[in-house]
């Protein structure tokens, strides 16, 4: 999917949510578990409750992989229901990969060929060989760790060289000789509200993945504020605070509600911005 | 596996290498695609061929993960058969994860609870709480990416700060506070021989797990002169040079001789530093 289509999709679903499947077993209300695969069945009625309202969604492989070849199956099988009754979503892959030449050839040849995704979360920390492989296919985007939400990201983000550069910001502008803002993303954390103003310097125009909305505690009117582009620019995120809304049998119901609420506010802040007309 | 008992095996093996399986299914000798599983039955074949001469196998995650669910399948088993047959070696997940601190726990659970590897390759870039969930599993190693062996390791890993500190001595120091050297180890490309005294000021007791000869270029020699301390300290890997040395049906034969030869000059190198008291 390319920027001009994601950027369509904003403006008709009146949302720049990204709803993140961060699917845990021990977390999905526990009649699902009778179910032949739980996960699969709680990622479906999640993504049926919540399409309406977010342009993208973000499984985590970390969820998954925790649980083998069973949890796997199961993202398989996400990615597959996605693609054939969600055309419009744009996937992302949230696998933070990222190795030496070869290796992250294999990676890319993992997400984009056959997994299919849009994209892929990548490392920044081995540099330009561990990046580029990502970058030959030309459909799929590469959303580069920037500046994340955690509170580690301070330890080695945010330290500054010499020119008094912090390390995040040399990665943003580095990464601009590798591909232009058609082909990647960066992921900067929404607790980080009053670094955006910066980002925004070296990287305008850029579509930013933003997590840490929600649980993690950062806020969406200060993200809108500092991070919003003409062409909007941003993928919220937003995963527990969505999918583990409620634990009953009408989770389903209450994870639409929640993506609905965040929708609300965001068609607030595109028509602020002058990018809607009217309030869905 | 805790430090005392890897340096007893590479006492009695007099070899400090690491056989890396980055197994492509296009690489591997053509009569082997007839097997039910192509991808274990090499894995198999080099496992064979190779324990005798190393103390340590290095999965790499990429290469499995390429091939979806059918790769996965042939590391559970390879991992199963490595195990039962070769209680004694040290298994890598060569994975290179890291995420926010709830993520990060789900990645330490993959690798270490489902898996059940001896260590799991992880990413710095996104700090303590992306690293400390792997941790929490007392008989487990982290291996910390510092100083890769690839082109782009410049881009990011050797940026000074103020106080004229390289981003991965940073790392190397920073990482300390986390965990002893009977729990982590640090990564440090062969192809960097030079760094290898500066490293051993800041990690005098640490493994370093170092890929990056053969193949990469890096010397076994230097490697060992700027690199050995009294315990060793190092776990050497060779992926393509041992697993691709023939592509014939003798290849198990042919990387058991590559292997062999490297073992030869390890032993050599532990003689010199009094570890071991005559060559194998």
């Amino acid at each position: 999917m390319d920027k001009q289509h994601l950027f369509k999709n904003i403006q008709k679903k009146q949302s720049f949510l990204c709803v993140g499947l961060d699917t845990d077993i021990k977390k999905i209300p526990q009649h699902l578990l009778k179910e032949k695969d739980p996960i699969f069945a709680f990622n479906k009625a999640i993504i049926d409750a919540t399409a309406d309202y977010c342009v993208a969604f973000k499984p985590n492989m970390a969820f998954y992989e925790s649980m083998g070849i069973t949890g796997l199956t199961a993202f398989e099988k996400t990615i597959a229901y996605l693609r054939e009754n969600y055309q419009d979503q744009f996937i992302i892959a949230d696998a933070k990969r990222g190795d030496i030449g070869n290796t992250s050839a294999m990676y890319a040849q993992t997400f984009f060929s056959y997994y299919k995704v849009d994209a892929v979360t990548v490392v920044p920390y081995m540099g330009e060989d561990g990046v580029k492989p990502f970058l030959l296919y030309p459909e799929a985007w590469v959303i580069l760790l920037a500046l994340t939400s955690n509170k580690g990201s301070g330890d080695f983000q945010l330290t500054e060289d010499k020119q008094g550069e912090k390390l995040f910001e040399k990665v943003i502008k580095k990464s601009q000789e590798w591909a232009s803002d058609e082909q990647m993303m960066y992921v900067v954390g929404a607790t980080q509200s009053k670094m955006f103003l910066d980002i925004r310097k070296y990287a305008p125009n850029h579509f930013l993945l933003v997590p840490g909305i929600g649980t993690q505690g950062g806020s969406l009117a200060e993200v809108a504020l500092y991070g919003m582009n003409n062409q909007c620019g941003l993928l919220v995120n937003s995963s527990r605070a969505i999918i583990y809304a409620d634990h009953s049998d009408q989770f389903a119901h209450f994870a639409r509600e929640a993506a609905h609420a965040l929708q609300r506010e965001m068609a607030g802040y595109l028509q602020d911005k002058g990018i809607i007309s009217c309030k869905g």
